[in-house]
């Protein structure tokens, strides 16, 4: 069987999220509806890991196997002609049989986007999250510095999740400021716990609005409990921007 | 009365365009409606200018008189409290009786934004017009600046539409490479013709296609020929960005 290995974008606010459910529009199940138009089989899509509702992907990586004789450069039209426009197949390559798009993953990025300006934004409001209060982005810039490394990250998990292990690596932690008084934090590791980039987000909106210190995302990593860390952020600013393999 | 200025963003891609029109949904009329559930007055909402249907709005600018005495800092949340999340008020400013938002307008800014990857944008569907081939950005920079001055624009506005005069002056042309393969063409100018910058926009694409060379705008200008300019652009890559007064 070939192994179909695909780069998807979508848009997070018209989905119940990346996985397969009854009842709700998913993008798994709304992407196999179309592989199966394209192919005629039932295919199972494996993606790199779930996304929940709203947040947006611009390189979600997911694969799947077929018997399909259809040309590899033929995959992302096919598949895009049969979607809806808030999913688009960017790119499809045949892979190796043993390529298991969640367990083969070795790096992944996210970026969160907040809107500071004071009222808020209604072009990107289902793309940014708003935050009136004026932040202070060089204190955030210090702060995110604490990520990087290795660092067990239970502080920074949706309490209540179950997950053996909370150690993860960041190879990457950078807050930028855009134009337009938009803020971009952006995370490059080798995975991430549920929910750990809105809860980052969050603890780095209460460094920009003073309420603690830079250093203090030391202590809140040491102390391992996520009541000391900050809010959990929306998801409409969340995207999953890159997923890395060997 | 008080003259009332405000400064408003909107998605058009949810309305029929600025222009109040009946059994259309439209940003002018859903304004004054909200307008109206504030003061208790009927009012009429005049615009620096009419936007079409699809094209967006981060600075258009429009007053309306009232007898109302609610506080101007009050205005802004208190008519986006009645609106669609699809518009926002981002500012108000009490302004002399005189001040017209059409009349008094001295300049307005327009971007227009092209995705220009291969398969375009599930999450930026409605915010960026996709051209796959990839253009020739240096070839459009140099192309755009022959806009720039005093011109009769007449090979750049819509066919058909009535206007005695179609000289106006472009302060500042621009085409800028954006992140993630997007390009910018701005435009700042004492005004623009009904579909001037989706045509010129349009242009540009031919020069950065490598249909026409950049020294060719200055004859399309010449002609003041519609025929012989590039195909109007869609809608919603358009932003009205600015609009100032002296």
């Amino acid at each position: 069987m070939r192994n179909i290995k695909l780069i998807i974008e979508y848009d997070g606010k018209d989905f119940n999220g990346w996985q397969r459910q009854p009842n709700k529009l998913n993008i798994q199940g709304t992407i196999e509806n179309a592989i199966t138009k394209v192919t005629g089989e039932e295919v199972n899509l494996i993606a790199s890991g779930r996304t929940d509702a709203g947040v947006h992907a611009l390189g979600q990586v997911a694969n799947f196997k077929t018997n399909s004789t259809i040309p590899i450069e033929k995959i992302p039209l096919a598949i895009n002609s049969s979607l809806k426009k808030s999913i688009l197949i960017k790119s499809a390559e045949e892979v190796d049989e043993k390529f298991n798009s969640r367990l083969s993953c070795k790096k992944k990025t996210y970026r969160y986007i907040i809107n500071n300006s004071r009222y808020g934004t209604a072009i990107y409001r289902n793309l940014e999250t708003h935050i009136a209060y004026k932040l202070d982005v060089e204190k955030m810039q210090q702060a995110i510095k604490y990520f990087e490394g290795e660092h067990d990250f239970k502080a920074f998990k949706a309490s209540g999740t179950s997950s053996k292990n909370s150690v993860r690596t960041i190879y990457r932690a950078e807050v930028m400021k855009k134009e337009d008084e938009r803020i971009w934090i952006e995370l490059t590791g080798s995975g991430f716990l549920y929910n750990m980039v809105r809860i980052i987000a969050g603890t780095l909106v209460d460094v920009g609005m003073h309420k603690i210190e830079p250093e203090e995302v030391k202590k809140i990593l040491d102390s391992k409990d996520r009541k000391n860390a900050g809010k959990t952020l929306q998801p409409q600013g969340l995207y999953l921007v890159k997923v890395e393999y060997e």
